[in-house]
């Protein structure tokens, strides 16, 4: 029985130790070997049901990538260049040079990128899952705080009056964005099979491509099989997008950490979110939020990783891209991970409404409001009266001294023009769709609910499909 | 007449020029100043419409911006913070205070971003009309050589038997992608109109935010106003994706590089596109292919300059978005140059079929196939042929003598198996889709074309969407 | 006579307008050209000194050189691939084909870089110059508030009693680490000469590399010629260098924004360097720290884009190197202006010492006083003490109220222990070198004033060197 | 006996898994245990030298510290937030609240960034030591191949005569900027301690800060404690460099990948550095040197990613600050690595003479000899025999046929000139310094060879200052 001979024996000699701990994947490889496994197995029936490998050496193959899946533990302790070596020296360590069946009519190069797209479409139909349902949290909490009055800030500084539900709703609306066009991604970009590229140019057995793609569970075909096995532009569009969702969850998190601060004091997070430090007892840190804003930066340099590997690569598959997929699943992982964080301190967050409405009182934010009201009700251009406001404000105490010389110097008083400068009015004056009044707001949650369950359907499909169907004939879950 | 009171002076008093040129934006404004005055144009008709302005003086300021628009140049001689007071300044020069008048229902924060989500369009229908140029330049490429034998590599080493047909239509099936995409984000991310949200909360001005939308040419809206004024995510999202884009056209820009070498000697480039030295007159540089290499290293750092500017960034408009823009302006005209280039420079390039030709003959590269021949005939394992044959390669001097090796050891004859080794069999042993057979890349052409045809519609819908209707209505074209 | 040759003209014949402006650098050479001009002086110099050209050419060749030393701008609005190529061809048109001996003994390959070696060991003089000028600042500044208390932050949350003399130093200390290593990395890795390599191996003309270099205002040689002209290892370190100092100043901008929110109200910001809303004008935004906030940013990308660009560039000159310049420029150029806007960001501030005293005594940041004290004069260990502090203050409604079940429960009395929790008392009780304890900052301030002077007489050594000797001589400045 | 009270606990309540497991660096803080345990061991003599603890509790702390840096295991199963919270409860597990004295005049602030800039001291150490033997193995191949001719390349394209020797010397002269600029930096920058600077600002305790900072391995002090505990400038710092170096790396692996395509034919690889195909027996794929090559990619993220969590990060520790630090150990460790490899590589490379010697002969690379010579000789202006032999090249079969053309149209004989046209001759006839001509080479090695000497013997004097004091009165080796 030959045992343990590596790809690289037979032509190239021994395996430096240093210089296989250089290059192995193996380590790395424990992220995706589910999905390696699963690939193989697909590969094999295929074979079998094509009668191009002997159907008893298939199905003892068979048995074996069945075991692994349920353990790949044996798989990590040895010395090889990656997760597919291992595999085949391992069943070839059980059965014998029947093992060899299983390297026919494919390579690495294939079956690598075809385990990295399975991968990368179940961590995407994670993180559409964990939008969904961050997005209808945001809904619910908003439905509650239609009236929560809050500042809107501009450059950090007070800028209009808003509510806490046109916060969240703000928060909302981009996130359907991002999960709009993560579903297009997943669909149209990642669900496609790379098998039977083979090394780089197909095989001469024959096999089906579009057949072992549906068995594979992949919706289509990467045709061209310098662009199955040498791109990996699916994982640089799939890191991008959710690196650009992960800076903006960074902003989401900075929002939360100000907020917090005790000069703020809109939010009293949920304690679970908070750390205190080892010397000063009195200390209430966001950690949370602070890795989750740490995240985004992070984010930003896995996505260069992966960009600058990848730029200036001569075509065809080189072992770059190995360094690559890292960054990849580890973009996708730990933004599902934040959101998840994100979207718990949200949950358990109750705002500080007095601290808010102290804000939108305290500043005279509704300026704007009022030079509106006097343009268009003593006909005079809005520039001009801003400018005589700035003025005033400029030589004024308060907002209310600012207020009284305005209608003193205009003639009227505040009475017969009625401009919406209470707070709460400034709001209920805003009939606009986008706009903070509670209206608006309720009218956007309806639609975006509606939305939500559509895009839930569509979601529920995709993980129908992103399972193995041999597994599944084996009644086991995948995802 | 009151004039050249910049927004500053009532409340702030006088500028400073030093800090002036350090935030102003006015040399940056050029790219984006037509679309910023068609944004007005549509807003004061929009308010004439609505009678919430004079209509004389409605069209007075309409007269202006048209002027303006025909030549900005009297905008960039002046010290002002940005285009948008630039143009309140020239109309208030030309009209008194009237001029005031256009500032109401309106405020820097949406009309910035309505300007730059129009030019965003632009340059994406730009982008992808060069994608779809480029596609079909391919395909015919392609269909010129169909069995133009040439190497297919792995870590920049001969790998297989391939074409070059089947090198373009590689490099096609990936900007297909990328056209893909890019259409779906022109329509679901960019195409939306932030008009109406005004400053954060919107406004107490009577306005229509739909009207107004598709007034100013854009298919639909951004809802919540935060959104609309603080979200740059639409600009990370197209910058992104173009950047990826961007990677992948240095990855063939290095393939030209290489292949032009006088080692490789595949290409003769037209001479339009090479350089010589000042010193050396024998150099015959590929100047432009390096430029289309190095622009993939500088859009990653475009692109993360954009997503570094937003991280951790607190939610509403900050100054620091202004920074922003350039990079996603510069990332998108500079790759829609570097597309233009690369197409053309593939467009006048003669490929040296001889050098192919010396290369799929000299190395051995179809041992895949003789593997893959004598495992099925004899029904041997895979890998335990493979051993054996990279054993004997390891042994011999030449493939010619490594397959006698083979053979004889086999006890079979070369005639009996027929292995597909001759390069030209070796392509039409491969009859899958995607593999580099004649037949299978003619039939991705013939597909390939027909998405072209199909998405070519598709951009002329878009391109008609984002003429403005009221330089249409005056016979202006725009774009 | 010969006029309007381009380089590539006898070689490849006609130039296309397409591709000359893709590959140009022409317009970035503004920023050079000063510099390239006072390089090729040098050369001319060198040849007339070794009789290697005609003297009455290398005359007439040099006051046409300091001609356009005066005014370069005729050199940009020619056709041509860079500056190097304007120059020739306009001496050209000025003496005919004598000015063919300008091209002797050199390549645009080393003389590119060595203009660049020059610029930027301008720029990093530059630089350095507003470091030195702007700690200088901080430690005067620091030296009028070593009593004025202050929170110092951690996670955002006050944490302990400070100063503002104690922030200001933070500053000045971190930008002394910088000062010292720009001062190091100009000496020793940017001022030396790659002239004489010529385009890639040096040239069979009898010059003296060594005595060229200094003859320019270098220091020393770049000794390999395939360093001098195809690495650019050194723009790589001056700006990564110079991206970490700008990253540094955006966090004090951020705290400057943070502080400067009516919530926190610690500081008064120089109206200059405000600006307001163009529709809400009660607003009074922090821009000049935005865009010095976003500016570390930009720095990131820009070295992103740098390094990408070199990142597996075949060894020697490509064209790729041209693209890289503009990005160290950048940064250099615009960290120099942003230190320059920060430094005068707080050189007009006016700390508000009421919110900051406020703020000191509303927390309770001196629990860590109170259980050294604690642990030290009942000797009880650290962590027992703390633990039962949390424990009071979790169940306390205010830190008095703490206060009083802590001394209760351990028996003693307030004025037997004298903890230092009165804010002022926390610094006196802080005797350490780096405490805010005023002692203890005044003493940091005269050690760092003396390296300071130090480090002026340093660099005056410097600004003199870096005057080109020929320009000298005719009573010109460089810089 | 109070066991595993977390420090959240008392203030804050019970720990929450999900959240513990999103905020911990326990994983992490493998890198650094050893560092941190050291620091703690000199923090507890410190203490007990000055009478702050109990000397019998300081010697059982000191013997558990001591047991764990033996063997630190133990901590890495516990669910706490970091290794400075591991250490303590393990304490606490075995001598009860005793333990409790190790957290005074100390936080967890100045203890994490003490360990780290131990770490990344010794790490840059280990980076140095590298350098110097990379260095000194590129001069001792140097001097093997001081006649071993080569081509240049510019553009890719072979430009002029040089050697092997000239090749490596290149290599050797770039590394050794960087070595003495991450000496300086290692001594400037890192070698510094931040203890006694405890949460921000100092203890009340009577500490010694420069004491502690010498017997805890350190040179010098950071003086500011917002400084000690807030800035990670020196991590950005040492990683921006130690990624410059990753680089400049990433081109010399693409060299040795170009060079060793069988088209060039210029390098023998030993086959160690080898990987072949699972499938294509005939592949000799250079996978160290593509990891190699990505990884200057990867670097380039690593940084990027660090210094977008600073950036904007308000002053003072936040828990952002814990996500860098795998950044910067990621880039120094792996760019070690990477190093170690090239090195290895081109110790155990062959170059292919023939096939460089073949390549300097085949092409016209000694034409600007060639002009240089006619020039000087005849007195004509360099440009205009430049321009001739272009002309006449472009019409030419070969460079041979040019040279006869030139020559007779010259009405010189070849005899006469003796141009340096032969490829030996071209470098004998370049008596410049850092030439290819065997002599400047070898005065270049000379030269460099004592530059390394002098290094050593200042990383010797370094390695010492950073073993530990009390490990090494204990007999412990510490690197």
């Amino acid at each position: 029985m030959i045992l343990m001979i590596s790809y690289r024996e037979p032509l190239l000699g021994k395996t430096d130790e240093m210089i296989l701990k250089y290059i192995s994947s193996i380590k790395d490889d424990t992220a995706i070997v589910h999905e390696v496994l699963e690939v193989l197995m697909a590969h094999v029936q295929h074979l079998m049901h094509k009668n191009i490998i002997p159907q008893n050496i298939g199905k003892k193959i068979t048995e074996i990538l069945l075991e692994l899946y349920k353990d790949p533990s044996p798989l990590f302790s040895m010395s090889v260049e990656d997760v597919h070596e291992a595999i085949e020296l391992y069943i070839e360590r059980k059965i014998g040079k029947d093992a060899g069946w299983l390297a026919i009519a494919k390579s690495r190069n294939d079956h690598v990128v075809a385990a990295l797209r399975l991968k990368v479409k179940r961590l995407l139909v994670k993180l559409i899952d964990e939008l969904l349902k961050f997005r209808a949290l945001l809904l619910q909490k908003a439905n509650q705080h239609l009236e929560t009055l809050m500042p809107a800030f501009t450059h950090l500084q007070p800028a209009q009056v808003s509510t806490y539900a046109h916060y969240l709703t703000y928060v909302e609306e981009i996130l359907a964005t991002y999960t709009k066009l993560l579903l297009f991604i997943t669909k149209e970009v990642i669900d496609k099979s790379p098998l039977g590229a083979s090394a780089a140019t197909t095989t001469t057995v024959p096999i089906d491509r579009y057949e072992l793609a549906y068995e594979t569970g992949f919706k289509d075909l990467v045709v061209n099989s310098i662009v199955a096995t040498g791109s990996r532009d699916f994982l640089a569009i799939a890191s991008a997008i959710s690196t650009c969702l992960a800076v903006f969850i960074s902003r989401i998190a900075e929002d939360m950490i100000i907020f917090s601060t005790p000069q703020f004091n809109y939010l009293n997070p949920d304690s679970r979110h908070l750390a205190t430090s080892s010397v000063m007892p009195h200390k209430k840190n966001l950690v949370t939020m602070e890795i989750a804003r740490a995240w985004g930066g992070e984010a930003i340099g896995h996505l260069t990783a992966l960009l600058s590997i990848l730029k200036a690569l001569p075509s065809g598959y080189n072992l770059d891209l190995q360094e690559a997929t890292k960054h990849c699943i580890r973009v996708l992982q730990e933004t599902i991970n934040t959101l998840t964080i994100v979207k718990d301190f949200i949950e358990k967050l109750e705002p500080n409404t007095q601290s808010m409405k102290r804000d939108v009182e305290l500043y005279p934010i509704t300026s704007t409001e009022l030079i509106e009201t006097i343009s268009l009700r003593l006909c005079k251009p809005y520039r001009e009266v801003h400018r005589k406001l700035a003025l005033v404000i400029r030589s004024s105490k308060s907002f209310k001294d600012a207020l009284d010389k305005v209608f003193s110097e205009l003639g009227v008083y505040f009475l017969e023009l009625k401009p919406p400068i209470e707070p709460k009015n400034s709001i209920y004056a805003k009939n606009h769709p986008g706009s903070p009044h509670p209206l608006s707001v309720k009218n956007y949650i309806t639609k975006a609910e509606k939305r939500i369950r559509d895009e839930y359907i569509e979601l529920d499909v995709m993980k129908k499909n992103s399972k193995n169907p041999i597994l599944c004939q084996k009644n086991e879950s995948v995802i």
